[in-house]
């Protein structure tokens, strides 16, 4: 499957915040030839083709090929880190909160999925300076995440024996949403977060998971 | 962190299966050279190189640049297959041999990252037979972890709504480990292994998960 045609299924593209419309479009272009061929097998001349510009026009926007790889995973990063933000900051108990954070980020993995799998599988590709930035906004998901489990384990919702662990369980298993999800797919992402939200209560030892879904 | 290093830092590579022994250093090049730079990055020349080898030596063992990545898919693929069936097929309750699979595909999948990112993030580049004869082994390996699950759920140990889509979050869980996991962060393949496994028994609601660590 093309990700034209993902994108054609029901890919999100809201790349809004990009500006003016001829960066947004250089950087639409990135995202799906890096997850086509991958970061290094890709060029500039490559991206700016796919956009309908010269790779002159290109360098007005972009100075490298790894400054766009900067801005795609700084991107998704950021609206990650807010998903999971606005989910811990929300209203009720922590197993509500919980579950709410798992809804929001498996949809986001499933939507966006080829800007995920981007911005998860070419960390290694960004300079050192990028990749410390991107780590950052890594730990502050991550640690979302973890305070709602301790909210919860504080109240006595939750029983976690390791809230670190968990923690790191409970996001990869949205993350890797972004591997397998499928258009085509008997589920849709609204029912992938359901599940998962049952899931992922049951994980941290909520009281009736059941009853949440 | 390269590679090299990573394999310096634990990275089994049991290809004993490959012989002779010039065809086993060549794919061992090839998951190297894909894994640091991408498949479409990769040439045959590149494999050749890492592996002290002519292109006309490479040619003599694979024909093409896929067939090597065929060959590195369907024996992991056959090797995942065989440590879930092992699971299945042991002794005890189904609580035990769900755990006993979780921690063998996780310490597989940790031990074996490098060689697991390459198979699973590389699957759209196998041409079409081969994916469809790769897919089939992975509809097998789903199947097997479905077993144990449905067992306990007969045998009244499980107790879940869903259980095809919980067997898809089970293996989603353990494979995304390939993607996380670092020779140098805290936790050893064993105690990952220990923690998903107590994890997986929460998600199919088995009695007293805490008891199985």
């Amino acid at each position: 499957m093309s990700t034209a045609e993902e994108t054609a299924g029901g890919e999100d593209t809201p790349w809004d915040e990009v500006t003016p419309d001829a960066a947004r479009r250089l950087l639409v272009a990135a995202v799906e030839a890096f997850a086509e061929r991958g970061y290094h097998a890709t060029t500039t001349r490559d991206i700016a083709g796919r956009a309908g510009m010269s790779p002159a026009a290109l360098y007005i926007h972009y100075k490298t090929k790894e400054e766009l790889l900067h801005r795609i995973s700084r991107i998704g990063h950021v609206k990650a880190l807010h998903i999971l933000q606005a989910a811990a900051d929300g209203p009720g108990t922590a197993a509500e909160r919980l579950a709410d954070a798992v809804r929001s980020f498996v949809r986001w993995h499933a939507g966006r999925r080829t800007t995920a799998r981007v911005v998860q599988y070419e960390l290694d590709s960004l300079g050192d300076e990028h990749r410390a930035e991107i780590f950052e906004l890594r730990r502050r998901s991550d640690a979302t995440v973890r305070r709602i489990i301790n909210e919860g384990v504080a109240s006595g919702e939750f029983d976690v024996p390791d809230v670190s662990g968990t923690t790191l369980a409970v996001l990869s298993l949205c993350i890797d949403v972004a591997r397998w999800f499928n258009t085509e797919g008997r589920r849709t992402p609204d029912e992938v977060g359901a599940l998962y939200a049952d899931l992922v209560l049951r994980m941290v030892g909520a009281e009736a998971p059941g009853a949440q879904k």
